[in-house]
């Protein structure tokens, strides 16, 4: 089997075969396949798309290219949730300490932030102490000990992926459904789940800037997550503002926690009690969502879940005692309000409300102080970030604060200050925010 | 401008500019844009086209790539010909004396053969002693002593063309016009030509199978060369069956120095006349085709066209007694005869008519004997091929030869006698051959 024919075959609009699809990202690793072949074949995938088998045979390739964990010991249902990104995202540290409290195994590989979309890696590593980078046979241990694990991507699993992100990045062929489905499910998969939830995210800060396109990448998820055998459910969510009150890495931990302890803000829970909500749906821990809802708002309210969290930093070497106090974070040096003035913004009158706040100026306005990654290489600031960022619909007078920016010395203040003005949108008219859960997809 | 933006242009179906043009050429020498780049840009380009605009740009950044031969203190009208390679085309050995002898000069660049169309310098290089690797000022003098030189491409001729070419050949993109064409171009227009003749080739034993593809070639190449303020005319003609009654490399030699002396078969000589009436038209030699023609059949038969090859041969270093004794041109130590037998056709009936001659299975019963390559370091055998082949439309009967193989030991005879039988089908009724001219696009 020549690389130029498969190639040909893909230019021609036919669909690959699984041995076709196996040879390409086996020969990746040996050699066979070349990276200027590949690069002409990921072209022609983009062009002339993917049908659901050839995806899903694409995913199982790249799962197998690298070491997949075993975790057939665990009894608990092993559930795992996937956000495709977002501004203010730290659904995931209130959600796995939830779903560990509610019964399941959460054995959770994440990502580091590349672009506007912070990583919970990043997030955590602002607890002091906290180690992302367990091997696997401590992953494995932990996961037997307390259903919970929040780690690191290491070389060995998937590693395909590794190498055709790479090339798909510098080659124009990022934003491809089947492409982006085969590398989200392909990393999730090596975990050794038997079922996942996926956060599709749609709006100004998400991958996915209309309903449209998150639509379709959801049900290409679910359709490949059913090719292999696995429980997937996609959620659709808003990300037009950014979720919660705070964005930046330790500002996100610190909001995680609220959550956890009960005060955290609406739209924070909401997406965190329905993800999680289908989690347990698919562990078979609940019959219903209004079940699993009650189960879930309960340990909350008792303190389980914030527990389950203390546990997983201490059993990865993190100053657990940040849950019981906030004040153990790293924090900036200096804080600055950013003011509303109605002159300024050309507006008449008294009383506002916040029409629209842009999650992608927000998310840059973070990074530009250092919360995010503008290169692959850049170091983080765990300190700096936005808070109490007003939401869609709050009323908003002369004077009021619409956010709170945290930095540090040398850093680009007057421009990410620029950015976060740039980002809010009044109205004199009551605005009612976008519905924040959309489609869910089975 | 990074590569990545120029490819995702293309992949969206966007035209490039000249500018990204020039960056994709001159960063392949480089190393801004890398294989894999290039390979992604040039599947874009495959599947989304390019118009004949870009295609310009593209033809003229390559031949810039490398040295553009300067002959402005040649005189006469410069005036080229290529063709897109057939079976049996010895058509430049015969039409480069003859347009030289008719006051052309003639500065041709040719390739070698791979794959089943024989190379004009592989059957050059049968006349013993004769070198096609002449340095660019060797070339110049040549040029301006005797009108004509028949030389190899060198490294430092339209060095982009080679890298494509070898990333196209392993990436799947080699049948697209634009690349094509610009291919053909630009190592064309390196040698610093007014204008240039095309013969686009079509049927079974052509590139191009179908009359509808030689056509889009045809109209692209002339609207490069008019978008490069070149004359161009390109001139379809039939390649269903093999040119003349000789294929392989001495062979090819002697049937074209049969031509020149005014004794060769009437389908090279009409081919030949067609093509060279265009370059006198086009070098303003001569105002009507008729003139031209009138004027070609005297170079012909005065032995000057004959004389004009003799005088190439010896200022290449060959042995030009070739041209009075086609003798000392290298010749196989065998020959078979290949006879027709109506009972092994499964045929009954008296006399019978050649309906057809697949062009391609005589050119691999050739390349089988040696004549060609089938890898790119095979070494050619120069006497080996095919003689004395029948014609379409000419009468067979019972124990007729069909065609003699000329071969030497140890070559795979059988299965190159296998592939002839295979060429020829017959009918009892008078066919016509299909005509040899087609279209002329201006």
């Amino acid at each position: 089997m020549f690389p130029q024919d498969i190639i040909r075959k893909k230019r021609d609009k036919q669909a690959l075969s699984k041995d076709e699809i196996s040879a390409f990202i086996e020969g990746l690793g040996t050699g066979d396949f070349k990276d200027y072949q590949a690069s002409a074949l990921l072209m022609a995938i983009f062009l002339n798309g993917m049908n659901a088998r050839e995806t899903a045979w694409l995913t199982e390739a790249m799962m197998r290219s690298g070491v997949v964990i075993e975790l057939d010991r665990v009894r608990k249902p092993k559930v795992d949730k996937h956000s495709t990104g977002g501004v203010g995202d730290k659904i995931s540290l209130i959600l796995g300490p939830l779903a560990a409290a509610s019964g399941i195994c959460v054995p959770m590989i994440s990502g580091r932030g590349l672009g506007h979309s912070g990583g919970t890696l990043d997030k955590l590593e602002s607890i002091p102490g906290f180690r992302v980078d367990l091997s696997i046979p401590a992953y494995r241990r932990q996961l037997a000990a307390i259903d919970q694990a929040l780690v690191g991507q290491t070389a060995s699993l998937a590693p395909a992926d590794r190498i055709l992100y790479a090339l798909r990045d510098v080659t124009a062929t990022v934003e491809c459904i089947p492409l982006i489905c085969a590398s989200i499910m392909s990393k999730k998969l090596v975990e050794g789940i038997d079922s996942l939830v996926l956060d599709v995210k749609y709006g100004s800060g998400a991958f996915m800037e209309t309903v449209e396109d998150a639509l379709n990448l959801g049900r290409s998820l679910v359709a490949i997550g059913k090719e292999m055998g696995k429980g997937v459910v996609a959620v659709l969510t808003n990300m037009d503002q950014p979720l919660g009150r705070k964005v930046g890495n330790a500002l996100e931990v610190e909001e995680a926690i609220e959550c956890l302890r009960g005060e955290g803000p609406a739209d924070v829970m909401e997406v965190t009690y329905t993800l999680c909500t289908e989690m347990l749906l698919l562990a078979g821990l609940a019959e219903t969502g209004e079940e699993a809802r009650t189960v879930l708002e309960k340990h909350i309210a008792t303190g389980a879940a914030l527990e389950r969290f203390r546990q997983v930093i201490r059993a990865q070497g993190g100053d657990s005692a940040v849950v019981d106090d906030t004040g153990r974070l790293p924090r900036a040096a200096f804080e600055k309000d950013i003011f509303f003035s109605p002159e300024d913004e050309g507006l008449e009158g008294g009383t506002f409300y916040v029409a629209g706040i842009n999650a992608r100026k927000i998310a840059v306005a973070a990074m530009i102080l250092g919360a995010g990654r503008e290169s692959v290489d850049a170091i983080i600031d765990p300190a700096v970030g936005v808070s109490g960022l007003l939401k869609v619909g709050e009323p908003v007078a002369a004077g009021d604060a619409l956010c709170r920016l945290h930095y540090n010395p040398d850093e680009r203040l007057a421009e990410a200050e620029r950015e976060v003005r740039e980002a809010f949108s009044f109205s004199q008219k009551k605005v009612d925010p976008a519905p924040l859960i959309g489609e869910k997809i089975r």
